[in-house]
């Protein structure tokens, strides 16, 4: 039975975890950490990570971007696996992230789900014979009407992933409306629906000589990601040090 | 039998009107006008609409904006029925065809097909219920990647229809990438897909909570517009004076 | 305040209706009815009907078929608005329910949802333009794989609407892999996919020559449901006798 | 410059080819073959195979079931190189192709269009990941209202390279509504919708918990299969005996 550490376990991400690690018989959650314990769980919580002494096989955090300092070097002293889904983290920070990398497994990807996962390798490969072959590509994403970012970090982790596939030589398009020209062979155009309640969508367009070829995701609640998490955190106790991603987990 | 004259005839969307009228019973394209006379046609052309004094029931037009001048002075001094599909008129072109419409039967729309005319006045329902009800609305297009302008004609007209609808309070959004902030309830966002050969793709999403309710419109080929111009020539043949649109062919 | 007697209050849907009343500044659920009392409620449980006396404005009811004779008999005899959701009835029970709709006011709609219902209306209009001339209506559903019926009751309802718009000529087809022929004018192809957890998607789609719409319509919870259940509540109560559905709500 | 034999030269894919092999500079159509001689070709046509003594590096045939006997001689005896798109052949025929491929190189796929090869292999990947972690695979096609057969042969195709992953497994299933009762977990349901003018269309969708990928590919004209036929032909000219398909293209 792996012992995981859940960082941030009040929050609703936390509590997604909580839910589904019930169900695991592989795994429990022996120990939470938040700053603000709501006694939402049924594991003991510390509000303050460095009273924390107990023995646990890897952490999972969803917690804030500024809790992630004091983490990262709680596990890099304990060589304690860390999972970490956080996102936002300034470039400091992500230093700081492959600091700790060398001292113990950390896995970190911009979306801890399964599909997408899958698509952003396999978009590579179509990448390579489509966009090779003249095919355009596009990005289209669609999230809740209260997201503040756009384009998703994800829409951005699969553009990048097209981008590496085809040697980055590719610019980002954000906005068609200010100009009066064709497209350029060279761009990624990526655009952002917001409206309601959607979780997530993701759409990968190759569009070529009289034919199109599309990848989709759709999430339909939150817990797909705490599932990614929760599968990332089994497979990462016991893991020699080193960065990991999603697609590490995948390939099993 | 309607007797037509095709304006632009030698002209890719002149032919695809010239292939299907000649399969249609009740009409014929008797004559036609181009200023290059290709010899692409069965029917006889002449180079100069001024010398043209054949005797017909409708003119359909599908030209260049600098063409339309001349053409509403000889449809309104003969009070000739005139379908103008030409785009990227001027303002002051456009007065004139206001001013010619006082002489004559004009029909212009944004987009000839049955299917966007029918979508342009049943989102004008959807958003009086949905739209009032909280949803929110946005439009995504996609056309090959020689179109230049950005967003298309049709995505503003079916913008412009939800409007109106509303009482056009909504501003249309077509970036989201330059601000960190969540949507506001009185936006339209307005998204450009640009790629291959795609004839035209428009979809209008209403995003409410938990539930989304999408209508897609897909052009296979240039030939709908074609279609809807050579029915919009049948219906306005022998009308009265004044302009019209094709929620008019549409009702009948 | 409007008074609401939840029949079938312990099970999911009238779980998920209690959440949202709660939140509801118009309407409270005053008293409950279930079989079974899993002391899930905040308000009090009668296990049986009859036994019930509470003064309430309308009912909403989300139990089982065999639970609806008793209850359309008690609303019938009280003059009860009744707010009915459950699903499978017989041919007997349905009677029953024109039966009861003599004595006081139903509402029983095939789909709860804002969204399907403004659907149901619209795709009449589209029908009798675009089906009128010449194009072709299919159906596509999608659920998750532990649904029984196939296709649901709401892609029924859909074709149903379509047909109806159309003069009733059309027959339903649900597999076409066991003969070797063409598309007949006058069919609706119905096509059921199953898998994961989809909540509920409906595609209504128009093909014709060239071009094709389509009508979408995703849920993405079951909260759409419990949503319209409560604001047909509202509707419900104080009017007079007769059957009602979804389309008097949205058109209020 | 590759001399290329057009076998079935007069018919709608011919002339397709035809139009597209003149724009290539790498290739040209030398001579044709067609039972009917159409005078719509630019190059000299046989009516009779047998009579044809030209010099050519390749063969592409798009004719009929019938006229693929001979032709399978014809190639054998030569050795020369043939591109087999013409489908509905019988086991028999099937079982020539593989005799013949042990004399001369014989390229033979399901749908020659870029996109679904490169869907065909890709899917694959995704289902190994996918399926084995419980996702449920379906596959929805739509095509025009003249098409006889149901599903495609793509579609059948695209199930195949689904099922040859998971190890042969899996049954398909093209109707659900004559029996009420939960997907099972070794299914791939196959929907097949009919209408209008659609060229083709193919879905292949993966469920799991609270999320779906899809994978699709559109096809706006016969041109795609065209087009892959010519790819094919440039491939296969001066390869040794052997069964090829598009998937050797693609790979280079």
């Amino acid at each position: 039975m792996i012992k995981i550490m859940m960082h941030g376990c009040c929050g609703h991400m936390g509590q997604v975890i909580s839910e589904l690690v019930e169900k695991d018989p592989e795994a429990e959650i022996t120990v939470g950490v938040d700053i603000a314990d709501k006694g939402n769980t049924s594991y003991p919580v510390y509000t303050d990570l460095s009273a924390c002494q107990e023995d646990v096989d890897v952490v999972i955090d969803f917690s804030s971007a500024k809790a992630v300092d004091a983490l990262l070097d709680y596990c890099g002293e304990r060589k304690l696996p860390l999972v970490l889904c956080t996102t936002g983290l300034s470039e400091e920070q992500l230093a700081r992230v492959e600091e700790t990398a060398k001292k113990t497994a950390v896995l970190k990807s911009a979306n801890m789900s399964l599909g997408i996962n899958t698509l952003l390798k396999l978009i590579q490969e179509a990448a390579r014979v489509l966009a090779t072959a003249g095919f355009d590509m596009e990005i289209v994403e669609r999230h809740h009407r209260l997201k503040l970012d756009a384009p998703s970090g994800t829409a951005l982790a699969l553009a990048d992933s097209l981008n590496e596939a085809m040697g980055n030589e590719y610019k980002y398009v954000y906005d068609r409306s200010q100009k009066r020209e064709m497209r350029s062979d060279k761009e990624i155009g990526i655009s952002a629906v917001r409206g309601g309640t959607i979780v997530g969508e993701h759409e990968v367009i190759f569009a070529g000589p009289d034919e199109v070829i599309e990848f989709k995701h759709t999430a339909y609640s939150k817990a797909v990601f705490g599932k990614g998490a929760v599968e990332a955190a089994k497979f990462l106790a016991g893991k020699p040090a080193g960065r990991y991603d999603m697609a590490d987990v995948i390939e099993g």
